[in-house]
């Protein structure tokens, strides 16, 4: 089982790159399952109906999401009636939408969870106690999980790696929007990668204009965050799991830039 | 002019990796200056005198500080006599020891500073403007600058980046942990990279022994964070710059651990 | 059923100010059940065994926690021992010690639930969750059912305050150790006060020595802080219940200081 | 001179119950200066230059601004020609309008200072050498000085208070839109209040409709926050200053609700 995952698409440019690439990428690394974090695929904020479907049209089997699941309001009228879309299980139970789901195909299955983080971000219920209680749960689908955890404290994310190695296939984080490096199986055989970074601009902060962020810095005044223009990037990451037991045997960063060419 | 940055050295197992493949490093790479972030040297949390003098004898010529500067209560003692060591210039001016240094070797001199994020992090002076400030004096002393920004942010740290693209040789990051992916020459000719990592236990949460980190994050109770065991790794950066402009011609990571083993 | 309730009990001073004039107070109000909160009772942080029996011999019926719950370590020792003797109801499962408590005497019964909030505190479980749950249970233990909701945010406390509102008989609110002057009886029969504030040194910022605070505001280096000396207040509140409903007929502050002295 | 400080006007109910009472409370306390907290003077969020005039010609003769300074896009049109208008000093000096200002009527000046707080808000300059810096200029206009720090932790804002108890005249807080009962003379001679309180819907949570934001803690949900209606309330406070020191004499919460009904 080769799972390709495709950090968070953001803005057109994010869509665009991904529209380019995905083919390409599948050719090359022919994965069995694609899965994207879609939380910023609308102008950075959210996702609508038309680019959830556009996105799995274009290859996306499961869509994951965030802490901007609720950006854009329409979220509301197609989350419950969306396959394979998932936001973070651990949101209040009072949320639309689910944060777990079995995708199939043929006679194979992958359970993929969507968990966030606490730490500097919105009080929810606990990840890891969700993560107990839905692992528990895919167990009985499928020998391949994968979790996508949205979380911004480098400490939260390396934490619930430990804590589910072992018995997941793949822990692998989102929300930074900066790929990291630090990419390996951890000896209880779970893929692990802090943050997969973003796919959209790559002359941009977190795919941002630049200028209007580091105006805020500097003069703390409310700023229009529009997303930036120009070249694009893709970042993601490459997971080969085992046939036999689901654990990890690989996992290696996929990077597409100015600085980082595609070759077939 | 080639410089070698070393990331945050975490403990015993940090200090017994850097004494180890210092030398080695050098060898394979021969960085006129070497750079290496202390914050965590003694037990994870700060650094004392006698390490401060035994990381450069084995090979550190600048120390940089962050956000655990203060942890050993030594420091007040030593820090203003000691060179070419310094904490975030940032810091309010009441705070002992200095942000910038001058490094100078035969013909050479390259000017690194030190500076830390306020997002999610303490409120202390305004690192744009310090930047502003501090740069318009190194420019005077020489064509090399090397800027440690410790910050948690990844907003924050590409903003700066962005901000002194074209003003400095490099904008290197620091506190996560954690090495980034991002590594690159920005357009003005800023090596930039957003975080280098850190250099102690490789089977561990950002230094600290595993259980007691995941214990509080489940439990929320009070927990003592000791510094893990085990395997080592080194994490940080080599960054070429150009002998008239001062600019950057390239940046690479440089990871040592079990998963990427040391070569010649 | 007069309930009377004492803010955050400060170090020794808090203690003194306490055992002098809790019998006055006592003799002056004649209150059923006198609910204290301790949580910095030992040197501003936590509480010891002995310091507990001591406030429950002079006159504390009951007494509730908050984030400093678990500041000294011999509290895991006997907290589940330790009866009328509360911490936050929503701390994790896995913590030791509860988080309700009914107090009975003769055919008099209160249920006193302390809870805490997340706004700028620790991440826990959700207090207004939690809430629904423990109020489900008390209700069928006693009409009168009093909540010591620790927390930082106005805005998280009167939302607790009107969620709760003829659900309970009162929620006085603790820890940012200033007393407010919005006690009033909600429409539907609750009382209701956003702090209670604090019992120690009057001139201190929140029960410490204010040059220290002062000092690592403006520096932001490490500081000690110590519990402040000199003349002491005590704060609280004073709830009259009615008998058949349990709804609250009136609440009042009670303060005494140098400015508000007291009279018998 | 007797100085009337209202707290943060919210929407329109605040502006009625502002129209309504402050003939009434200038009958009553005849203060020679009125000073005014309009931050949500605006739908809660900000403040018009309609709004502004308004306020001043029905009797607020300087108003002080916070956090929401800069909610209403037209601020930036009028503030840099709106007399007795400020915005914290402490914000970066790239943004419009000043932070102090002197009030002058016949032989008689008052000096206002503006400054906001750090802890649980936006990183930006330090308020108390601000207020070090601004002091030493108030002090050669006048022995009156007034100074509304607006802040959330009660921490900052009793360190405020003592640090420049016997430099200036008042400190009074706001923010938290919660009265405080701690009014007090420090023994400096500076009159201090932890907070004002706001003047707005009494009904509601912060002057918010409750019910929106119970929701948003119970589901995390995103949610549109609207001023609340129905019954009003006014918070604020009386200073007596000394005429030969500017030391102040007295201070007392003013508050007007259906609990604490208005007489003459
Ligand atoms: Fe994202
Ligand atoms: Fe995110
Ligand atoms: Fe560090
Ligand atoms: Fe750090
Ligand atoms: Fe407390
Ligand atoms: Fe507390
Ligand atoms: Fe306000
Ligand atoms: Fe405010």
């Amino acid at each position: 089982m080769k799972i390709l995952f495709i950090g968070d698409i953001v803005g057109s440019p994010g869509r665009n790159a991904f529209a380019e690439y995905i083919p390409k990428l599948k050719r090359k690394y022919r994965p069995d399952l694609t899965i994207v974090n879609g939380e910023n695929a609308a102008g950075g904020k959210g996702i609508t109906e038309k680019i959830y479907r556009s996105l799995q049209q274009q290859g996306a089997d499961v869509i994951t999401l965030g802490n901007h699941t609720w950006d854009k309001r329409e979220i509301f009228d197609f989350i419950d009636n969306a396959d394979h879309f998932i936001r973070p299980a651990n949101f209040p139970d009072e949320c639309p939408g689910v944060g777990m789901t079995e995708w199939k195909q043929g006679s194979q299955s992958v359970v993929v969870i969507s968990l966030q983080g606490r730490t500097f971000m919105q009080a929810i219920d606990c990840p890891f106690k969700k993560a107990d209680e839905l692992v528990a749960k895919a167990k009985k689908l499928s020998p391949y999980i994968f979790v996508d955890f949205h979380a911004e404290a480098t400490s939260e994310k390396q934490a619930m790696g430990w804590y589910l190695d072992g018995r997941v296939s793949a822990v692998v984080g989102t929300h930074t929007h900066v790929p990291t490096a630090d990419e390996r199986v951890l000896p209880g055989g779970t893929a692990y990668l802090t943050d997969a970074g973003m796919t959209g601009p790559y002359d941009s902060i977190l795919g941002v204009e630049k200028e209007a962020v580091i105006n805020k810095f500097i003069t703390s005044l409310p700023a229009k965050f529009e997303v930036a223009t120009g070249r694009e990037q893709i970042n993601g990451a490459l997971i080969q799991l085992n046939k036999k037991t689901g654990a990890a045997e690989s996992i290696k960063r996929v990077q597409i830039n100015e600085d980082r060419p595609f070759f077939d």
